[in-house]
């Protein structure tokens, strides 16, 4: 079984070209769909509107296909099919539409995720925006965007009280009521708080954008690939006790330990 | 004096390449700030987070130029210097960044506003997005979009039933407690509700992607050239009353007559 530790210089090239290869054909997918009249959305819950796209099942069989020709015997996990377990140590874990609501809105703010994990966690991510070309990636010694207007490092900045900080979730009205009061501790103690950006946040984050991004009801896919691109760029991902991310749903990634430390404490600060 | 109804072929032509050349200058100008790690910003409010950044400042003062150049007689309305009286009958109003908050955000979402007026209001307008290289055009015979896949026309869809309606508005706090009740009563009978797209939610309207903007609190550059767009691709921009858009600050952008209808009465609904 390999993990992180045990990839030499050219499997960890392999994987990022890989990774990249990946993200080039979910450009193609998802694009192909893009802002179509026609697109059809169906609701996955019985309650609510959480559409699932022609684009979104037709791009993840694509990156199946792929994984099952290039690394048979990596795991799978994504949306929208059953998960492949791993016979390697290594898990591939995507999402090729992050932000269905933002992508059936014509946005350019949802995202493709892809994410390499072994047993401790992702340690490699790609957070891609077709429409605009632009391509964040974290991980294996990279950390780096490329888009239309060139190729940039990733770097979380370093504001370190909270009252500078600039806050980001994708709904205002982020989870539970509890959540939501959490939430809105944090927001009151921050300089701005924005919403709609989907995964696109996270990536903002790691550029050295914006400070805090805290959400609630998240999966693994949909965090995985922001995770390992953070952590590349210097920043922290956890769940809302400051423990390992993915597990409860809640999210918090923070550009720096001093902006982290201060958020986690608002959020647990019960009233 | 000039209205839009004297305006021969040549001339008609002349504008609409003055209004691209403005916003190719004021691309160039906000472009030269954007994500940059230095960005200075200062608040224009005593109260909250109302940044005006040197780019705003420069791209402005570009447009301006320009303008004092090539058409001397006509009027000029920005966001940061003094209005222009107009000799001709024609105005030009610019915000060369609206969404100063998303901007210094880093998000695709803000925009370039370039309108054209005369004394019935605006009959040409420009959203123009830098980053992504995408351009919104409505007027003049022009509805159009160019970006980085190509061009596209501009037409508003035909949803008729506000149960299917997409909503977007850039806070979530709307305005006044009053404002933010009716938005509510809307936002309660749509499908989806979206926040945090600055004037970029204006340019999916017209782009058939979504079906209702509705805000408080705009000044007149803030909504001219988005109502120049949408009214170019079939939509209706008014203020919450029904009427003129631009003077109470509250402005609701409809996809079609029936969508518009139906929410101006749950806006008007006080319980």
């Amino acid at each position: 079984m390999q993990d992180r530790t045990q990839l030499g210089a050219s499997e960890r090239a392999a994987l990022l070209a890989l990774a990249n290869r990946l993200a080039d054909l979910a450009r193609t997918e998802t694009l192909a769909y893009f802002r179509r009249p026609d697109l059809l959305a169906d609701s996955k819950l019985t309650e609510g509107f959480d559409p699932v796209t022609a684009a979104d099942r037709a791009a993840e069989l694509r990156l199946r296909q792929e994984l099952a020709g290039s690394r048979p015997r990596d795991g799978i996990v994504g949306e929208e099919f059953p998960p492949v377990p791993s016979d390697s140590g290594l898990t591939w874990i995507i999402d090729p539409i992050d932000g269905t609501r933002g992508y059936l809105s014509g946005t350019p703010c949802w995202g493709v995720l892809i994410a390499l994990a072994d047993t401790d966690g992702p340690f490699l991510g790609v957070i891609d925006q077709p429409y605009i070309g632009e391509r964040f990636i974290g991980g294996l010694g990279e950390a780096s965007l490329s888009g239309p207007h060139g190729t940039a490092g990733l770097r979380c900045r370093n504001v370190g009280d909270i009252s500078q900080a600039v806050l980001f979730s994708t709904f205002p009205e982020i989870g539970t009521s509890d959540e939501c009061a959490a939430f809105g501790r944090v927001s009151a103690a921050c300089r701005l708080t924005r919403y709609g950006m989907d995964c696109y946040a996270y990536a903002l984050l790691a550029l050295g954008q914006i400070d805090l991004v805290i959400e609630a009801g998240l999966k693994l896919y949909d965090i995985a690939a922001p995770l390992a691109v953070i952590e590349a760029a210097g920043g922290m991902v956890t769940d809302w006790q400051g423990g390992r991310a993915g597990d409860t749903g809640q999210i918090i990634a923070a550009a720096n330990a001093d902006i982290h430390a201060q958020a986690l404490k608002l959020l647990n600060a019960n009233s």
